[in-house]
């Protein structure tokens, strides 16, 4: 990997993030609750299309600016605001939940993979982000909720990352009930990897990444891509799709090398294609 | 909520049910094993029928009247008596399972929460039972088993929840195997959501469910139906739906009640609007 | 069942099998890493053939004839030597997953239940034949992978069977690091159902599978096939079809038999009709 200098690449707004030896983190820094206006949620967009093309960005880690809260979902506040419009807020609420579900498949289908590093409290869309990402590592002192349900606003979008990722009757508890879960729960669950002391949080997340980082890309690519979406299929049709996928990984270059270093007992010098 | 008083509405029969501070409870009393009749079914379908639009019910708490048998499923001896049918019994057979899984269907479709309440022993449709619903809490002397395979019938309907609910090698292990599991491994397998001392249960049940009944019964009725049907889609549709059902709930008179009440910090008042 | 004496059905070679009390155990037995050539998975291919419709063959158990490793995926070497060919492998990559992956759903769609009794090291290809089984017994020292990624070759096949049976974000775990899971995470991410000291390993199996041999080998057909099945279905066709097969199966002879034995208290004899 070439950067060993930290880039600073969006550094005000809502979103601030850091380029350090191919891992992009990306961190919500809209104080107090890291909420997802629209701005924050565009800011998040872009920092997600501008990574998706960009080789010198191995492996994503998704944090926030807080140890308090990591994201409390939506801005209800900038939403409630809008039930003034002619149409009562429709419009507004149809952009939001367009931008916001946008926003989770793209983690979902971004080529490279994404880790979510949670500290604090993750409720409603901040907890559906958690469940977006590839992979989760959470503070002992990390909380989630998908509690919409308080407030009338059952956390159905967020549903869509529970359900795909935990058994129904836990996602159905915490979307029924509203109540928090701590972090060895989430883990239970299956919302989280791994659950780790708070004071090495960021340390053992950057290792992770740095673990992942040291892979082929294009084989990340080929992956990551693959296996959402033969998880949509039949048996029948995924093995059918995954074999072609394996072929085609087979021929590339990287898979040449990585075969060839594992038989000739070196390592592997990936060319990302 | 309106209810103080609970009021029985099918004081005899195979299903006893009352109606206390908004949470139906209905109880299999069809001693001893609360096997699952064509009688019984129907009783418990016309109860699940009629809370469906009942605006008193908030919750359904499903349960036994015995510590022994929570429902042993099917009624085989009714079963078998049909053998000397011209048919052999088939017509009978095919009522008793269009029945059934229309039963089980209308707790996954209907509009309140369902809890199920589980104290001893959970077989086959019984079994099934426990994994239809949206939530489950056991006693920690229940135990689970799908044990059809024992006498020649695989457990093929119940399979339907179980493998909705659990791993595929955890519902193989139990339909395959015949063997119980105790309640600490049916929460492993997440069959169930908890697991409490049986003298407290339904203390338990009925605060856990009291909480839920404390919810927006529109927001719920909206939010369990979005929830299971999107399940059922891809990726991509399952956003497009649930966005719009969140513009949906959105506009509702409760949501808007939830968030003002949220924002001003005060108890919100449910209209079910 | 007839057979008490093993029967040696395939003395040599790449895959081993005897046939005892029912049990048809099939032993990887190319050392040193037990590798999936393609003559190796032709062979377990024939065998799983051939026990299809062998009444005398009531359940299958696949092992391996080292405790160091169980099966450590595709044969690189051979794969890699093919790169000379016109067509830099193409052809003999596609076959070799087209092979395997008709060998993986063989298992799944095997009329018998198949248990995988591992010790040692599973990746790969071998953590997927794992993952394929109905149902997976292992050694406390039996260690299990997906390093696919490290020398470039994403294990997208092996994921097929890992989406099915894990949670998302362990199998992402597993596939994007490359890193080894030891037994008893293997069974926390439910992808074996239980660990075993390793001097019992073979006789726990065996129990177990004696426990399922002693079935009903048409009850067990019937079930397996709808089981995987329905599993790709929504839920409405599920119960229509689960409802269907509950009827076919209620009236087979092995069910008549079943339930009557039950009723009378007695051991039921099953005919397989």
């Amino acid at each position: 990997m070439a950067e060993v200098v930290a880039i600073k690449r969006a550094p005000e707004g809502p979103v601030v993030s850091t380029l350090e030896n191919g891992i992009l983190r990306i961190t919500l820094a809209r104080p107090p609750a890291n909420t997802l206006s629209i701005a924050a949620m565009e800011s998040l967009q872009a920092e997600l299309d501008r990574a998706r093309d960009d080789s010198a960005v191995r492996v994503i880690v998704l944090a926030a600016a807080s140890d308090k809260v990591f994201c409390a979902g939506h801005d209800l506040k900038e939403m409630n605001a809008r039930r003034t419009d002619a149409d009562k807020g429709k419009a507004f609420f149809e952009e939001t939940f367009a931008i916001c579900s946008r926003l989770m498949q793209s983690i979902v289908r971004h080529p490279k993979p994404v880790v979510a590093e949670v500290d604090g409290i993750a409720t409603a869309a901040g907890c559906q982000l958690v469940a977006s990402c590839d992979l989760a590592i959470a503070s002992d002192q990390a909380t989630f909720g998908v509690n919409g349900i308080n407030v009338g606003l059952f956390c159905t979008t967020p549903g869509v990352a529970l359900v795909r990722g935990l058994k129904p009757k836990h996602a159905m508890e915490m979307l029924l009930t509203g109540e928090m879960v701590d972090a060895s729960t989430a883990k239970d669950f299956g919302l989280v990897n791994r659950v780790v002391p708070r004071e090495y949080l960021t340390q053992i997340v950057t290792k992770y990444a740095q673990t992942i980082a040291s892979k082929s890309p294009l084989t990340l690519k080929i992956g990551k891509e693959a296996f959402y979406a033969q998880a949509e299929m039949g048996l029948t049709e995924a093995y059918e799709y995954a074999s072609r996928v394996m072929v085609e990984n087979m021929l590339a270059r990287d898979a040449e090398e990585g075969i060839d270093a594992f038989i000739g007992k070196r390592d592997p010098k990936w060319t990302g294609e």
